[in-house]
């Protein structure tokens, strides 16, 4: 059976389905629990949560299912945090925060820009979570000895084949290949990454001839079709983040997910202007106009703690036009509903591509 | 079987394998004779070609087979050739004419910037050739229902859904769906190029549920691995170029061959440097040298004419640095060889995939 391959095997689920760690509220745990207990790997998007969060999710996820699932964090950068200056860019959005009737935000920096990774680390060794995925790099190899020594499983994600080779390297246990159709933050960590923009049909055999770890699809996937082409590609499993980000049990707002379903192919744009860091995202008024200070913009997570008022101001009134809405390029396609309806959905339809080939 | 698709009925060959159209010399005669002749559809590159080279190719084409094959021309689009000044950017360029030995251009604008497609037209219609394509937008009706109703089937190029519904609305027979991860020039004809850069696993399974008329897939396909994926995601048929270009047959530069087996996924970029119009090639000193005179790039085909001493010196000294080296980026997949091995490995690792599947 197509189903069991080299990752549903090392993860212990059904189905080779995983679904993305979306950060922000959307991958909640009542989302990462429906998909593990329909025999997928459910993922809990604690990259922007404290310490005392992440333990609260995961003890939640379990009271909901005794099925593996994942929790998804950000690898820090370096020295990213001090230089940029913010004032500018703080101006120019305190226009969106007129129009949106919040008050305008001091210059003054924050205490910090992100949660401790060490104390999310911590949680995450201490709750003994049976997977770890992640992107932004590899961890420090002390987080994946003292992980792997409890066995959890670890699984990366890579834009390109060197960044794949840098985590086969580093014992990571799986990787995602990261295609450019994909929604969300580009997972880039070598190197600039408009160079790694590689279309998932490229980029999924290149990483399956040269890394001997599994290659888990991520980028355009949407229903049995994407499932059955990945597989023909080399990969043993897939990731599917915005199929899963319209489903009933996702934390994403409601306009958000109507948004979804009225995309086109055509309808998202990659973008630093949320966060400073690359992301693929439904283009709207926020979007555009950061795009013209473009040179001003800080870096990742900078930019994420200055654009938080903005984006909490957006849900809470419903405003699509300064929300930002993470969506791959076949959008369109999302169906909604239940996430075990979308998963078992993509189980029956991978298996009737399969036949008529 | 899975060589027997709407595509292998309609164009009356083997296996639903085609060649794509490369100009520059690339798509040659003996390399579409050799394809058609193995069973896929071979196509002549003839974009550039005067009303009278097309007429000679194709009779050498028919000289080596009498299997179906395919002309390929660029549509042209109203009113590009008149605005732009050429000055500046020649300027520009008489740095790199220095390098190369060759003569400064004169800033007087030349005769003509492209041949005629209307003259290129009549020779494919007095030939009454097998099968059409094109890409850059939709011909006239009057050339539609000329080539119609002597028989030749009709190949339109799209990047998006809309551009398929467009073709498929003007009577175009079937649709080659051109992903982000092409090499070449983008076939973008309706808004920005940007906004149309899709991949190829979220663009097909889009196109194949909106346009009725088949679907052939292009953009990062190499090996079997890609020719399954692409029958899974909705398209009967795929468009091989860069595989195509690296072959023994193929007019390529044998320095721009070697280049192909050198790239990595990252190699390439989408760049407007050698024609006016963005196409996917192998970064090399002349793309990054003209991306900072983006502003003053005029339009295709201004650009291409005005390039055309340089990459003419470039590929005589066989200075790669100068040379247009376009390719997709899974071009590290290359093997080269006979093209009518490249076929038979194609049709054979399809099999050996699909029978793994």
């Amino acid at each position: 059976m197509w189903m069991n391959t080299k990752v549903s095997q090392a993860l212990g689920i059904q189905y080779p389905i995983i679904q993305a760690g979306m950060g922000g509220g959307i991958a909640v745990p009542r989302l990462a629990a429906a998909v593990s207990r329909t025999g997928g790997l459910g993922t809990l998007g604690a990259g922007y949560l404290a310490p005392g969060e992440i333990r609260e999710a995961i003890r939640e996820i379990r009271r909901m299912t005794d099925k593996p699932f994942a929790v998804n964090l950000l690898i820090p950068e370096c020295g990213q945090e001090e230089a940029s200056p913010i004032a500018e860019i703080q101006q120019t959005m305190n226009g969106f925060r007129q129009d949106l009737g919040i008050g305008q935000t001091s210059t003054v920096p924050p205490a910090k820009y992100a949660e401790s990774f060490d104390e999310q680390m911590e949680v995450l060794l201490a709750e003994r979570v049976p997977v770890f995925s992640f992107t932004f790099g590899v961890p420090e190899t002390q987080w994946i000895e003292a992980l792997k020594e409890q066995g959890t499983v670890l699984i990366g994600t890579a834009t390109t084949v060197s960044e794949a080779v840098h985590l086969e390297y580093a014992g990571i246990d799986m990787v995602v290949g990261q295609g450019s159709e994909a929604g969300g933050h580009r997972a880039t960590f070598l190197g600039g990454h408009e160079h790694a923009l590689v279309g998932t049909m490229a980029l999924i055999p290149q990483l399956a001839d040269i890394v001997k770890i599994p290659v888990i699809a991520a980028g355009g996937i949407m229903d049995g079709r994407g499932v059955a082409a990945s597989l023909a590609l080399g990969a043993s499993g897939v990731q599917l983040g915005t199929a899963f980000a319209a489903c009933a049990e996702s934390g994403a707002h409601p306009k958000y997910k109507e948004a979804l379903r009225n995309t086109t192919e055509e309808s998202t744009v990659v973008t630093r202007a949320f966060t400073g860091k690359p992301a693929r995202g439904i283009r709207n008024a926020f979007i555009v106009e950061m795009g013209k200070h473009e040179d001003k913009l800080p870096a990742y997570p900078i930019q994420h703690e200055l654009t938080r008022d903005i984006r909490k101001a957006a849900a809470n009134q419903g405003r699509i036009e300064y929300m930002s809405m993470w969506a791959g390029q076949a959008s369109r396609l999302v169906s909604g509903g239940a996430a075990a309806d979308t998963i078992l959905r993509l189980v029956g339809h991978t298996g009737e591509i399969l036949r008529r080939l």
